[in-house]
């Protein structure tokens, strides 16, 4: 896939002939690549100097294409602007006023002497941190660097770019304002503490990129610590997600959550926790899989986590790698890696087969190998039908939760996430290629976070009714 | 003083006819209160409803205003808005984008997968993450809540007002990005892990309205633990204003640093930090008070911080309350509280005597008491002449620091933002009522930040050279 996150703009200086252009587009093209904006920077002498920016798939695509560039006769490449870095230069994110200081007046009230009687005021009534302050709009984005993206361990400070990416995205979304916090420890008792230290300026914690089996106990303990919502993305967001397109596919195909069997690969952060919120919804017959096959009650190299999940699912106690349990099943769910199954593993499930291959960003089986025997295809990726993206779901429901000031994110405020974002997808809009709703349907976030609100003053954790939203 | 940090708006009915506006008025100035805006909101029937702000001293006073008006014949008070509050609503600052995210292609390059190569990037060079990240511009603004303005020990959550205040000038004054951390904690252990953990997004750490003597070892701890400055700005900052102030004074007094007695009162945080400026910009005679009065070598009570500033200062072993040390001396530098000292007490002082009385918001003596005896006086107060305020500090140092990447602030760095302060001010500009730049003067910042991040340079703890600053 060609794909502007593998672009670069060149300057090109081109002699002034006819013909000179089309060489430059021709070896663009011969190279696989694809031209983008063209623009006319100036005109020096006998030559034209224009910014070209070009898409490419891959970094070293993306070099063999300005190589190309370079080698053209009287084409001259004077600077290669790769656009993603351009973008990331001084970082993506800002802190601003929302209130101008440019008198003295200004000064006395958002700072000393002024600031104080706000300061007494919370003091004097805890809660009002709530309407005084940036904490009921604002969510940490906490990791330690330790699973970012399908990039492994690669530590703090290279996690920030996606730190600093998810606070855009909750800025954009949800007019949340989010800030990255990317923390230079692995320890589960320094990352509770320092969150917990830090989470007076808080309303909700997003927590990121963090392996398993640390998340899990860094969120449970979190969660009992703080009395604002602490949510672990990589686990919950994917959970939410992932049963709103499992929602509708089964409407596609006409079965019911509580009939089907489900193969899921991939125990660790995500697929346990899709595994939990899949059972919460009604689903019975759930079987997971890792790198050694099918957990099930009674296999002997099972601890911690994996111990208690197999006890929890798997009812028939199948045995045997993820090809061999998904024969006759109904729904294949993979959060794992690329070849976890195989073409001829998919190909021997049940009628009306739901594939949703969340491997990122290389699908455990490639969509364009199952047409004609899955009825529906979902995966990660933005160039194949059924996207299935966090960006659904986090948004709105920490929208949702800080709208009421929620203490938690609870089980029930998650399948009303989920179920939100199926009902999206009109009755008569459904079909095997729109499970899901695009990422940049502006109705999500708003139906997400009524959703979410509604669950929690349900559930009893919210501080507040959420207050009538005006449309804007 | 009338003050904008205590009024508010009101909205009235007032009944149409002749002179129904000049009796609120009136009411207004009865109370002593000050009008300032005032706005037609409509006309309604036989009345109009207007919008009246006025202006108070203090709380009490601003509800005695509302009263009066309140008690008045055939005008309504609709509604009291208080300014101050108002403002606060929802908080002072917000997270924002710097980049678009409207298209996929937005989408693909801040975040997945575009965002993988920088983070790739990063994981290959960890110092690129000044230049790919936020980092590079980002301040934490710190504190435990312990000693908020004057209010003492509130806790984080009415401290987050105030250091959302600080946020706001650093991105007002310097285009500095800070956020607030107000931590959940007052153990130094837990302080100095917290900020450790949390200390690869940011390129500086401001501390703040942390107590005495914890800030000292919170401080010399983190600048042993970290890369990156870490500056306690209630010691620092005040420190670089006072000297700044002190530079002129002694200028228009025509006396020298190395010759004068100076007598501080208050050793706390502000006042040892002062001091040890004070020392390393040449001063000789330092005599620092207490609430139990001068400190001594010698003198029986004194352990662990006091214990050592007594043994570097006061020469002469001189003993006895404020007032006594004052006998003779040409400086007082109040960094304590109102009534520290007496009249007579600066009435002993010797000709051409310079008080810097910053306890704030209530000198430790009124400047209108000393008019006639007293050459230079300077309060923290911007309704009188000579403002000695951090902001003039902070930003530029923070800028400088920042442009050069430095590891740390050193003294060097201190004194060159306190002598760019005072070289702010022309010798003919210079008086007995201007020896500080106003913390509006646009040239303050931009001169502080170029001295600091020479001085940088020059002390070897850039990690770069400055770039060229391009004017706007």
């Amino acid at each position: 896939m060609l794909s502007a996150s593998f672009s670069a703009t060149l300057r090109v200086r081109l002699a002034d002939r006819p013909g000179a252009f089309a060489d430059l587009a021709r070896a663009v093209a011969d190279a696989a690549g694809s031209l983008d904006a063209i623009d006319l920077v100036r005109v020096e002498g006998g030559s034209k100097i224009r910014d070209v920016t070009v898409l490419a798939q891959d970094a070293e695509h993306l070099q063999r294409i300005v190589d190309a560039v370079r080698a053209l006769p009287g084409i001259e490449v004077e600077h290669v602007s790769d656009r993603t870095f351009l973008m990331h230069l001084g970082g993506k994110i800002q802190v601003v006023g929302k209130t101008p200081l440019r008198t003295r007046d200004d000064l006395s009230m958002a700072y000393t002497p002024g600031v104080a009687r706000i300061s007494e005021a919370i003091a004097a009534d805890p809660q009002s941190v709530w309407n005084l302050t940036i904490k009921g709009n604002t969510v940490a984005v906490v990791s330690d660097g330790t699973a970012v993206l399908g990039l492994g361990d690669i530590g703090p400070e290279a996690a920030l770019p996606v730190m600093e990416g998810k606070a855009l995205l909750f800025k954009e979304f949800a007019d949340i304002d989010a800030f990255p916090l990317c923390l230079a420890t692995k320890e589960p008792d320094e990352i509770v503490a320092t969150v917990t230290a830090v989470a007076p300026v808080f309303g909700g914690i997003n927590l990121e990129d963090i392996s398993a089996p640390r998340c899990f106990e860094v969120e449970a303990r979190l969660r009992e610590a703080l009395d604002i919502p602490v949510f672990h993305d990589d686990q919950h967001g994917t959970a939410v997600v992932v049963l709103a397109a499992l929602v509708n596919a089964l409407r596609v195909v006409g079965k019911r959550l509580e009939d089907v069997k489900i193969v899921v690969t991939g125990v660790g952060a995500a697929g346990t926790a899709a595994t939990r919120i899949l059972q919460a919804a009604g689903a019975q017959r759930v079987v997971g899989c890792d790198r050694r096959g099918a957990l099930y009650a009674g296999r002997p190299d099972l601890v911690g986590v994996k111990l208690a999940f197999a006890a929890e699912t798997n009812p028939e106690r199948e045995e045997g790698p993820p090809d061999d349990v998904l024969a006759g099943a109904d729904v294949f769910l993979g959060l794992s890696r690329p070849g976890a199954v195989t073409v001829e593993g998919i190909r021997s499930m049940a009628d009306g087969a739901i594939v949703l291959a969340m491997a990122n960003p290389t699908p455990e089986v490639r969509p364009e190998e199952l047409a004609g025997f899955a009825a529906v295809i979902a995966t990660g990726r933005s160039d194949y039908p059924n996207q299935i993206n966090n960006v659904l779901a986090f948004p709105g429901i920490f929208r949702g939760a800080l709208d009421v000031r929620a203490t938690e994110i609870t089980e029930e405020m998650k399948l009303a996430a989920a179920h939100a974002i199926a009902a999206v997808v009109a009755p008569e809009e459904l079909g095997p290629e729109y499970i899901v709703p695009s990422v940049f349907n502006r109705d999500v976030v708003p139906a997400v976070a009524s959703a979410v609100a509604e669950a929690a003053e349900r559930g009893g954790v919210a501080r507040r009714r959420r207050e009538p939203v005006v449309a804007d």
